[in-house]
């Protein structure tokens, strides 16, 4: 059964008492939808149902039940993937899923990230210590303002320079004019720097896959390398079709709309990079968002730890970072990791460069210090 | 402000006393993700910033604070729309998005329901009485299986019969051959009948856009006109594109993994009716699932009241229904409505026919009774 199944893991709030019944009707859910009396075809009650291999109860009182789906209930498709392992059970509150590990056919049908931790430091020239992030806010600026602040960050020599998520193609800063604006401006700082570093600007993709293929060429056209994407907001479906269409590109991924009901360990790690992100962003502990200190590092590990071949993705812990907490951070994610800081170097306003620099510096001396 | 700014009523899970700081956090997460004092741009500030309405203490001890966002931030797009309302806030667990308005230029860009309720009854030709829906399972079928079932279905003069949402494009029945052969079985029954009904199949689109419009294209060379769609696995964007370009198709959307984290009668209700759902099929109460009376009645309500002058969308309580409840269910939705019916049927193995027929007549009756 190993080779032909998903095996998912799933956190039941229930009693003790009422766990197997839920998690057999869990494993009905997540496959035929209908009762196991209503499935006559004995290929599929053997092949296609979903089984229930255990439950464990947990000390909180909650159940985990794992549970092995058919690989051929998913073809080829990671929306149908997304909606296999959790569709309906979204649905209900109490569910949680919790972990997901995949058959290695649908390892490498989907693949992976594409340049994943060692192919962004190729693309950077970074190495040794984690990147350097920033993002061009706020939203409702002109492009013209967004490609100062990016010139702007650029010499002060962050590594990437990513959109805002809340980017789109606003009429203020139209794609296609902030696109040409940004990456002009990364270049220029680029020609002129003499330390042998180099930064990447990432515009953030939206709309469907049509018109983030057009945003992915004019991409190309402008010479940029990197795009950030929120493929829980455009549907993994569309995320994995462009990094699969995509190899040159990276890919660096937002968790907007990934919600509280998927494990991030799960969804932002396993499932983001099974489907190709190479960066995976998210809120760390600490910051204006609630991820606990044991799922910030749950996270990292499915981001970075050896799974089916594939490449390891880059944690990028974020949300309220601050130049200060650098040392700590380096410490908790190690240098295999990169550093997104936007609102609190923006909050200095007119001394932006200076304090842009300052987070350069403390990275490499933090990673020094580790060293 | 009322013409230009969307109004989102959040739900938060804190203490009164922290009430005001986190609406205005929540506020600034959806709109510019900065401090305010980081925001330099008057503009800006007074257009582009989110802002507070007002907060109302819940006797439960949460708040609802009402938000009104720029429409200007979301430009067109359908999954920016998503972005805006809830992209960071959906990774707050103690966060609930409770409802949604837009003005009047984002209602019509957007445009609700091509065919709505009465699209939907000249489709099936069905007046007076809830339409009635099922279901074609189990996944892992082949493709002849489901076409007899469908015939079977059709012939007992079901309205809609719909691919199971399991369904995408597997090896055991592919879309292309499932597709067909349903059709196919579906229109024989339908030149069969002699009561002037006319039954319609509703296949299920999966993988990301430019896959779904493949598959609309085969709908339509094999006469269907209707498909069943997840907008929360495919992305919003993707949804509004194929309702905008394929005008003539109804849409019936499908809840998969659309959580528990946005009220069902914000996400369902609202905006899946501005993004052009025609039917929304969503858990009824006493179910499989855990939608409570007053949750399924305010869904109904959203899909069914005046709003915008956008047309109204059918509600389709489903998940565990029973010919046994039809009674019910019609006077608890009224008649415009369709009623699902999948598993609880299927269950009758070589009765489904007769179990079939029941659930039709039942739904006449029941019409019946409340004119």
């Amino acid at each position: 059964m190993e080779g032909t199944r998903i095996i998912a893991t799933y956190r039941l709030r229930t009693g003790e008492h009422d766990a197997a019944r839920r998690a057999q009707a869990l494993a009905l859910e997540q496959s035929v939808e209908l009762p196991l009396e209503a499935v006559t075809d004995a290929r599929v009650r053997a092949e296609v149902v979903g089984q229930v291999l255990d439950l464990q109860l947990q000390p909180d009182g909650s159940t985990l039940a794992r549970v092995a789906l058919a690989a051929e209930t998913v073809g080829q498709d990671a929306g149908q993937l997304m909606n296999m392992l959790f569709g309906n059970s979204s649905l209900l509150p109490d569910v949680e899923l919790l972990d997901v590990d995949v058959p290695p056919a649908l390892a490498q049908h989907f693949g992976g990230p594409r340049h994943g931790i060692d192919g962004l430091r190729r693309l950077t020239g970074v190495h040794g210590r984690p990147l350097t992030c920033t993002a061009l806010k706020p939203i409702g600026s002109t492009a013209a303002q967004m490609a100062a602040l990016a010139g702007t960050f650029a010499r002060a020599g962050l590594d990437i320079i990513k959109d805002d998520h809340g980017w789109a193609d606003q009429a203020s800063a139209p794609f296609a004019a902030r696109l040409a604006a940004c990456a002009a401006a990364v270049a220029e700082a680029n020609a002129a720097r003499s330390d042998g570093g180099r930064t990447i600007y990432a515009p953030s993709l939206s709309g469907p896959e049509g018109r983030m293929r057009e945003q992915l060429a004019l991409a190309a056209e402008n010479g940029v390398q990197m795009v950030l994407i929120a493929p829980m907001v455009c549907g993994m479906a569309t995320f994995h079709a462009l990094v699969r269409d995509h190899p040159g590109v990276a890919f660096l991924a937002h968790p907007a709309l990934a919600g509280a009901q998927m494990a991030p360990p799960a969804l932002l790690g396993n499932l983001f990079r099974l489907c190709g992100a190479d960066a995976v962003i998210f809120p760390n502990h600490g910051g204006r968002f609630s991820y606990s200190p044991a799922t910030c590092h749950a996270l990292a590990a499915a981001l970075r730890a050896p799974w089916q071949g594939l490449r390891a993705a880059l944690p990028t812990p974020a949300g309220g970072m601050s130049v200060e907490r650098v040392p700590e951070l380096v410490a908790d994610y190690g240098t295999d990791c990169m550093l997104l800081i936007g609102g609190a170097l923006l909050i200095a306003r007119e001394r932006v460069a200076e304090r842009m620099r300052e987070f350069v510096t403390a990275v490499a001396a933090a990673a020094a210090e580790t060293a």
